[in-house]
């Protein structure tokens, strides 16, 4: 038998959120959009949808995604790197800044795929515990690279620029791992005035803000110099044709983004409240999903919701517990409510 | 500024070959399909355009696609990795097989990306050289990963089923690179009865042979617990909704498949013939293109074609140089065998 490297087989490997063929499921699992994407995106699949398109290379760098969302956002082209999905960007950066047996740094509870990047690159990985309102903790290593959702995932908490910007400083490169920013008040310090650009490298998904989980598109922005080393790792065409179409589309219809975000967090309110009435903890969001807890044992009732059809994630950090559950439309969410009214 | 690490910082990087956007151009210089794919993919494509597709993530291992693949490859689905175009199947094995400081070996000349992914691994490369005749080199180390293109690029010879079985066994894991398998005579070992089963990887790509380079889709055939280990290295959503069905309808139309592959190798026996004609040396080819050299200068002929429209690839390695020309439509032929006829 060849033999694999020894940190991929002693790892278990990341296991995404359940995806379940039966239509009949609120799911409400793994924060996707519960809205369409923009018409615009149909449009522009189907104008892409051409014998030549689809036989030949598609652009590499993504060109013409650049240039839109360069100019949605404010920001250089050359400042962009296009990716497959944001994990893959996640890898990207992931090999270019950690050697093996380097280290990698993350708060927790946080997403769990930086410490499975961390294994497939044969790195260390360190966990550093949030405070218990959410803020950074204090005491970081010097890392090769370390990843910080904000908002973060499963809490939805944003931690400040400020704090941002200091622990960019006390590592080699930070991620501001910004999957979720579409959802919150602010968008982040601008990678253009942050104090220390070169070593902040801001991501995103058009996943969920976008309606996009399908078709795999996600983005890094950084330094220029910094992108095109970036570029000599990926993949040569990692995004394709009708990948790139769809993207573009939907991140210049910023009509239709405003439209869906707002409902979402109108939404997001309303679940807020609903679930405290219950008695849920439930943690101030600023993502498309909310995190909550309450006095009596939860896995319990997050498979019986499973049972009536309703997926949520359950979560176990360490014995840290909770239900994480996805900002669905008013109707599942009415769902979600009178079947956990009957449970706790 | 960030810290790359070093072995990024000193690579220049892949560079593919040349996309134009210019519709008017011949483009023989990077082996895709002149013909449309099959009117199936079209169809499953429009068939995947919807909502509830966009908006949710793909399946995570491409289950439908496995079992179509299966069926019409007679292996286990349990025995295929898809892969976002075959770039990443590559990509995933060396991170599968090769250590930091490890070593990969590939013949030469041969397909130069396999150079790249060493580098960013921070693997050591290994070049064996063809003998004259295009079989494999005696001497070969024991590389923890050999990339073995069959058909090889830019020959489009094929070393015989023997000299692959004797080269697994001599390698700690060897990638039978089969990108242009489907246009050769023979489909070489089949993975389930090589003698060497679990050293041999097989990895097929469906951007030449299916026409679909713009919808990025390659996989691997390997031992099923050798699958199981690679699924934890790859990204967890590798492959998109619509490039599933696209991939899963062209490889379902074996009709069309043997059809535009018939026109295929009629032009190439055709172009083969013409360019002895006018003085070139052609190597035999069972690949879509034929390398073709000439005891003149061969770059100044391809940048002459380049003025006049028609795009091929020049290659120079260490100095053995040629013309890498990708077998297109009769009619593209015919414009180039005219105009190289003006400039030997």
């Amino acid at each position: 038998m060849a033999t694999i490297r020894a940190n991929i087989r002693a790892m278990s490997g990341y296991v995404p959120g359940e995806q379940l063929n039966d239509p009949d499921i609120i799911k409400l699992n793994t924060n996707e959009n519960p809205y369409p994407p923009s018409p615009r995106v149909f449009d522009a699949i189907r104008a892409a949808l051409t014998s030549d398109s689809l036989r030949k290379y598609p652009q590499p760098l993504g060109d013409s995604f650049r240039h839109a969302a360069g100019r949605v956002l404010g920001v250089d082209p050359e400042s962009i790197l296009i990716g497959n999905g944001s994990d893959d960007i996640l890898t990207i950066l992931t090999r270019a800044f950690v050697p093996e047996g380097g280290l990698i740094a993350s708060p927790t509870p946080s997403y769990i795929l930086y410490k499975s990047l961390a294994e497939v690159q044969g790195a260390r990985f360190e966990k550093v515990p949030f405070t218990a309102d959410w803020q950074l903790g204090e005491t970081w290593p010097r890392a090769d690279l370390a990843f910080l959702p904000n908002p973060n995932s499963p809490s939805g908490t944003v931690v400040p620029d400020e704090q941002v910007e200091s622990l960019s400083r006390r590592v080699n490169a930070l991620v501001l791992d910004q999957a979720y920013v579409d959802f919150a008040e602010s968008q982040g310090p601008p990678v253009s005035t942050a104090g220390h650009p070169n070593h902040l490298i801001i991501t995103r998904t058009l996943s969920k803000s976008y309606s996009l989980a399908g078709i795999r598109f996600g983005f890094a922005i950084a330094d220029p110099g910094l992108i095109r080393e970036l570029v000599k790792v990926k993949d040569s065409y990692n995004c394709d044709v009708l990948s790139l179409a769809a993207a573009t589309a939907a991140i210049e219809d910023q009509d239709y983004f405003r439209e869906t975000r707002s409902k979402i967090l109108t939404t997001r309110g309303r679940m807020n409240i609903e679930l405290a009435k219950l008695g849920f903890d439930v943690t101030p969001s600023e993502a498309n999903f909310l995190w909550c807890r309450i006095a009596k044992p939860m896995k319990p009732i997050y498979e019986a919701l499973r049972q009536r059809k309703i997926l949520v994630r359950y979560m176990n950090y360490d014995g840290y517990d909770g239900l994480r559950i996805s900002v669905g439309t008013d109707a599942e969410i009415d769902r979600l409510l009178t079947e956990i009214r009957s449970l706790v």
